[in-house]
């Protein structure tokens, strides 16, 4: 059976998350009906990060196997006929080698994260930003992301549910940025690792904006880390800033 | 009584257009309806630009009389609680003379439009943009846009239920760019003038369009422009990717 890549965008907001559910609407249920439209049969997709609920993709990777050969092109075309009304689009499809794998395969997962500062409810950016009321400090939170950057044991900032069967995880980039969005400032998040815990970017990304808003030093994030003590975590945040923004290959599949 | 000036952001997709209409929802009903619940009495307010439906409202500037002397900051806030759920923000507000109106005082309103070019649905820019399938030649809708700026008949580009009364319009700028969007390439319009016909903007938009795609040549569009004729124009094209940006007056009441 050939195997295909597939690159999927997805709004997090209708969908329990990215994991198949019994009777929740998931992306990845979403993408196996559009697959079983295409060959009438029960269809299993594995993909590299299982986002939660609410959260987007920009370039999540998936793969899928196939009985036809089926132009690349042409499966992601019949895919997103099939996928709507869902906000769920394959943005780009390859075939790839039997051995290859969307999850195990992935060297390096990105993520990102937008966080809006304003007062005015957003219109245009509503579902898609966390939005705070008031302005941060962003050097301070700069300050305090870099001592989450390396080899750490993450039990802090780790959900208490997290499968994962080690806290300890390399953090390979935590970048902190001002940027001008289009409904005002905001912070945006740059994050990379081979892997991550259970909401491990949302607690990073609720404790920074503690360090961000003055509640918290750059050094009570170090302390935190260092306790590895799930209480020591700042509150998370909520998912409808992150995004799947792609994952890394030893060959990029779609290049 | 006191007058205010009113910048407000609102998403165009719930809403019937800005105007108050009885059975529907509306920009201007909902704010309205927020009016009410700070000074419990029928309110009209009135609007720089009065968008369609579908249409988006970045900084549209409307004005309202109130009994009571609100702090410009507090009345902002009181009306995005009241607004809720509604895609609607207040994003600044401003005591204004009582001459001052936010229709007969401007001087020029300012568009601009989305058009993304890619063949996967959009999921985050679902109803923000207009979405074509194929790229575009920006040159030559640059070319074709040149001969619509400046002073002009614009009875081609005029919905023919357009209450202005005269088609001589002059139009200021018309800017075509290729920018690279969060969702893929797009072109963007930034268009203004003191005033527009109506659906102008998107009778410019889906005949700068045809262009693009290599169906009309720019010389096409100066022959519709000197046509004086509705049946001249190319298609109009839908309303979501257009956003009322801004309004510029003698004197800006939110400086």
């Amino acid at each position: 059976m050939p195997r295909y890549a597939l690159k999927v965008e997805y709004h997090g907001a209708p969908f329990a998350g990215w994991q198949r559910q019994a009777d929740l609407p998931s992306v990845q249920g979403a993408i196996e009906a559009a697959l079983a439209r295409l060959e009438p049969r029960a269809h299993t997709i594995a993909a590299a990060g299982r986002t939660d609920a609410g959260v987007h993709g920009l370039a999540q990777v998936a793969h899928c196997d196939m009985e036809r050969d089926w132009e690349p092109f042409r499966l992601s075309e019949a895919l997103n006929h099939h996928l709507k009304p869902n906000p769920v689009a394959i943005v780009d499809c390859a075939l790839v080698d039997d051995a290859w794998h969307a999850r195990f395969s992935a060297l390096e997962r990105r993520y990102i994260f937008r966080l809006l500062m304003r007062r005015a409810p957003a219109t245009h950016d509503a579902g898609l930003v966390w939005q705070v009321k008031n302005s941060l400090d962003v050097r301070a939170m700069q300050a305090a992301a870099a001592h989450l950057v390396g080899r750490h044991d993450f039990t802090t900032f780790r959900s208490s549910i997290c499968q994962a069967a080690s806290p300890l995880k390399t953090l390979d980039l935590l970048e902190v940025r001002a940027v001008e969005g289009r409904s005002g400032p905001e912070v945006q998040f740059d994050v990379r690792a081979r892997s991550f815990l259970h909401n491990q970017v949302r607690s990073f990304v609720g404790t920074l904006e503690r360090v961000g808003a003055g509640a918290w030093s750059p050094d009570d994030v170090k302390a935190a880390l260092e306790a590895r003590d799930r209480a020591a975590c700042g509150p998370v945040c909520p998912p409808q800033g992150l995004y799947l923004a792609g994952v890394g290959y030893p060959v990029d599949p779609f290049a």
